[in-house]
């Protein structure tokens, strides 16, 4: 099976607010250059908010996306091999997660892990192989038809028709069945139309709006439960 | 029911470090006193693994107990007040967190937030509730005993009873019943016996070993199953 996080709140600095005095002040405490350090809006707020960027609500959210992936690389299901992960950002790259991965939980880790991989589109570990990968200008649906191809693409969004993770997996998981799993890697807003319309299923499985990696991981749970016959 | 991170890897530098270089490098950054701020492995590794601190494999991680709050206080059964969050540290001081609390999920605010907490034993929002206050000097036996007062604890470990986490909770959890469960909040090693004794049941929930954040999860996932009754 697969995970993508869509449209994730994941990105550098864009150029539109390099000179923005808060993102200087960040990126020099850090000695990198403002083009190197991610849009995070603990720090950069302001910036955003004053600028034309687009779907603002939609960005510079890393810690989001951590917490993402980090919640999907520590299940049974990836530690096995049985799970592959992708993260679509919102400026239309790709982010390939190798089997291997060992993701830091380190806040500051991480931000380190992302600053090179967008400088340098690759990282790779002591014996050359490939841990994460970028690659620019691949659209949600490029990813969907050309790279993941699944049986069934299932949306998961408060949007949805209601039900509970444990029914979404029953009905639609099987054994020699690839169904990819979309959650947005956005705080706010919903899926862009671009992306929803290729669902075959949109599905909420809280009464309540949960959280992103929540939702990863009640979904992989009950996916492992299936997969893995217990 | 009631949830306790013990053992946890949070706490200010101890003063057995604070004159270390890495320590004094990281304050001046921040533009705080070395005794301000939190250990963390990520940073003062060396000053950790060169000291003569107790249980130095549980200390400096407070990155997984940001992550292990997070998981609980996103739940539904947190946000509709059914469940309590405790944290027993290290160094026996004790976390209480409201039911109000929403905990920022940027570590940097957490950091924040923390470093406030340590400093002035409580935080309050601007309607002058306590989201956060830390009591010195509270053994885990006491925490139990006098103020979480369970009618079972329950502890979660590689070294417990082999189960699953739908198993633990359908053989122990009941509606007006009052069950606590132990996670330990440190990345290597196990609880002392002052916190196992204490015990009435210890399982594991996993065939591997799973990391903190992913045991609270799922055993607060198939509690809501049982307490909102889906």
């Amino acid at each position: 099976m697969s995970l993508i996080i869509a449209e994730a709140a994941l990105e550098i600095v864009p150029k539109e607010i390099m000179h923005h005095r808060s993102v200087i002040n960040y990126a020099q405490k850090r000695g990198k250059n403002p083009r190197e350090v991610l849009l995070d809006r603990s720090y950069h707020h302001d910036a955003i908010i004053h600028s034309n960027l687009d779907s603002i609500w939609k960005r510079g959210r890393p810690d989001m996306v951590h917490f993402a992936l980090l919640e999907a690389l520590s299940t049974p299901l990836f530690l096995r091999h049985m799970l592959k992960v992708y993260v679509h950002t919102i400026n239309n790259k790709i982010i390939f997660v190798s089997d291997n991965l060992r993701l830091p939980k380190s806040y500051f880790r991480f931000e380190g892990l992302m600053m090179n991989l967008f400088k340098d589109n690759v990282i790779k570990n002591d014996s050359n192989d490939v841990l994460l990968e970028i690659q620019d200008n691949i659209t949600f649906e490029h990813l969907v038809k050309k790279v993941v191809k699944p049986n069934k693409l299932i949306g998961l969004s408060s949007r949805g028709i209601q039900s509970t993770a444990e029914n979404v997996v029953t009905e639609n998981i099987k054994k020699s069945y690839h169904c990819a799993f979309v959650i947005g890697g956005f705080p706010k807003g919903h899926f862009s139309e671009s992306i929803s319309k290729l669902f075959n299923h949109l599905y909420s499985i809280g009464e309540v709006k949960l959280e992103a990696h929540i939702v990863i991981s009640r979904i992989l749970y009950e996916s492992e439960k299936v997969l893995l016959s217990y």
